[in-house]
């Protein structure tokens, strides 16, 4: 007897509300309807994204919710009206979608897609599926999407334009990274940032999307790139990536870490990336790129942000600001090319995993990425 | 006898102190030293950078002081070293250098250049000459330079780096507006923006510079050009050089002028110029540009701007920020083939200038600018 049809129960992490640990608690899961796919997902890791929402500074989420939007599965079903994807591939859940249809995915120009409706909120867009109802149930209450995704139940349904097949022999406890902090990170510097070859890069924050960021640089031919974080433990990960220089704002007796950047690069940077989102490493991404051809990405996005006031002075010198949705990818295109490159080595995906731990031991897991113990933590089901 | 060699005394008009008018005076003007030229001014214009920076809210700025900065004259003398000027020529004051050696000036992708060393406060920049002295003195006191131009003055010393010599057949009273204004706001949309055929685009300040973005934007192709001022009076005018529509914000019954333009666009502008610089009209025109693609250029400076706080949310949905520096032109070889395109009609330069004044009336000119009674008023020595 399949599932196919049936309503599924399975385990889920639960955000109830905001600034509360998530519930490992049992869920039910509808069956999809058209233009939906239902997985089993095999491993899912976390991201900083999936905290700072349900932190109570974040506004706008709905709850309660099934965060979660890094991962890899298997399809256990498909609704009517869906053909490209059939029981038993492998898939990886897209929070960037691809319609096909809308101008933007008709455009070269950029990934977005118009299904995100909801632009000055994008990270609380998705939390129900296109007929406004949700798959989830629990306790009897309905509970929200994340994303699109809410991969942090052991099945979830997803759109068909949000998701990508990829390779049958794909190692899922690791392409599962491709779902968002990776693809994020490298994305930026190539298709964002438009690193150049020879080019001096500053990328500040060395977690997953930071590591991945200056993997990114690195692939683009930059010949020095500056790692930043006010954790001097992340520096040898990042200089085995590919940063050629790793700089502790903290260890700089209170001299700024633009100044220092300039100095050291004797004008500032080609190209900073900024992969935490404060007002204060946003200030100094701006600041230490060079006049003339400067180009800061925004990549981080960070809960409570003040922003960043920026001048006009600041931007007639020749810089331009910018930001990344999902590293510019056209997502469901993409991300399979992306998980064969892995396969033949274009990149490093192994280094950003530091824990395995079955999926029962997420609080353990968010506990290890917030005291900056983690890159990436797989959790398996 | 000629004045070679000798100081000329002439007529200026001198800013003192910040905050008060400017007063006409007679001054001394040296004759140019090394890699230098001296100038007969015939004509200059005004523009409200020259207001902006006299005014007391304005930091940084050095007095006393000879603003002014978009202006056209003749060649009366040149200093040692200087091979590519000879008394006689019609020539453009640039305040955007070109000394092509620094980096910047050695990069297409830039037309920035090094002799610009203030980065936080280039309108404070290039107030002496390179010797670390003025040509300039008033009832024996030493007078400071201004965007090394300083056209308010009937005789004026330049860098040789800061100069374009152009057609001798050139109309002085015209083509001094490219100087600033003209080029600066038609090159923001060809060379910043990169404006393309087919798109929209909003053009906020309908001044001369705005009316000049209108001019590049319809030069560039765009489809729709939609100009916004708060004087209803500039809109026949912006409507001849190119504009579709035009809005006034406070004819909107308090619905803020990007919802407008969003809801005229269907989802926004593909390229928004704010030419105002204005923390309102800033916020406008990044609010105003559509996801996806949407590039914000910052073409002014406005005294005592609070800036715009941006947060990474409104940049990774697709869209880019960036500025003007003289409207991308690389400066001494830019401008020659702007007047030549003037004199083919490539662009309508008479359509701005409203008024002709001599220049002992260059209070009544600011008087006109400052009441919005003018687009560029001419004055003539």
């Amino acid at each position: 007897m399949g599932t196919k049809g049936k309503v599924i129960r399975c385990k889920a992490a639960i955000a109830w509300e905001a600034g509360k640990p998530l519930c490992i608690e049992e869920v039910e899961v509808a069956p999809p309807k058209a233009h939906e796919v239902r997985i089993q997902i095999i491993a899912t890791s976390l991201c900083h994204t999936d905290a700072t929402v349900v932190d109570s500074k974040f506004e706008g989420l709905a709850f309660p919710v099934i965060v979660g939007h890094e991962a890899a599965g298997i399809v256990e079903s498909i609704g009517p009206g869906v053909t490209n994807f059939k029981p038993g591939d492998k898939v990886i859940p897209l929070y960037a979608p691809l319609c096909r249809k809308c101008k933007f995915c008709l455009s070269p120009l950029t990934n977005f897609c118009g299904k995100i409706s909801n632009l000055k909120n994008p990270a609380s867009d998705q939390q129900l599926m296109e007929d406004k109802t949700s798959r989830f149930t629990c306790k009897g209450k309905p509970v929200y999407h994340f994303l699109g995704t809410s991969t942090f139940s052991q099945y979830t349904v997803v759109s068909d334009t949000n998701l990508a097949k990829i390779d049958d022999d794909a190692n899922l406890e690791r392409v599962c990274l491709l779902g968002c902090g990776f693809s994020t990170g490298y994305g930026a510097a190539i298709n964002n940032a438009k690193v150049t070859p020879g080019s001096t890069c500053a990328v500040f924050g060395l977690g997953g999307v930071g590591l991945s960021a200056v993997m990114g640089c690195k692939a683009a031919g930059a010949s020095r790139i500056i790692g930043i974080d006010i954790n001097s433990e992340k520096f040898a990960k990042a200089k085995a990536l590919g940063a050629t220089d790793c700089l502790n704002p903290r260890d700089l007796h209170n001299k700024p870490i633009q100044e220092v950047i300039i100095e050291l690069t004797k004008g500032g940077v080609d190209f900073a990336l900024d992969c935490a989102g404060g007002s204060e490493t946003m200030k100094a991404a701006l600041d230490c790129t060079t006049a003339g051809w400067g180009t800061c990405t925004f990549i981080g996005v960070a809960a409570g942000s003040k922003g960043l006031t920026i001048f006009p002075e600041e931007l007639i010198i020749g810089r331009t600001i910018n930001g990344t949705f999902f590293g510019g990818w056209k997502s469901v295109d993409s991300i399979p090319k992306l998980v064969t490159d892995y396969k033949n080595k274009k990149f490093n995906l192994d280094a950003l995993v530091t824990h395995t731990l079955p999926f029962d031991k997420i609080s353990e897991a968010f506990d290890l990425m917030n005291q900056g113990k983690s890159i990436r933590t797989i959790l398996i089901f």
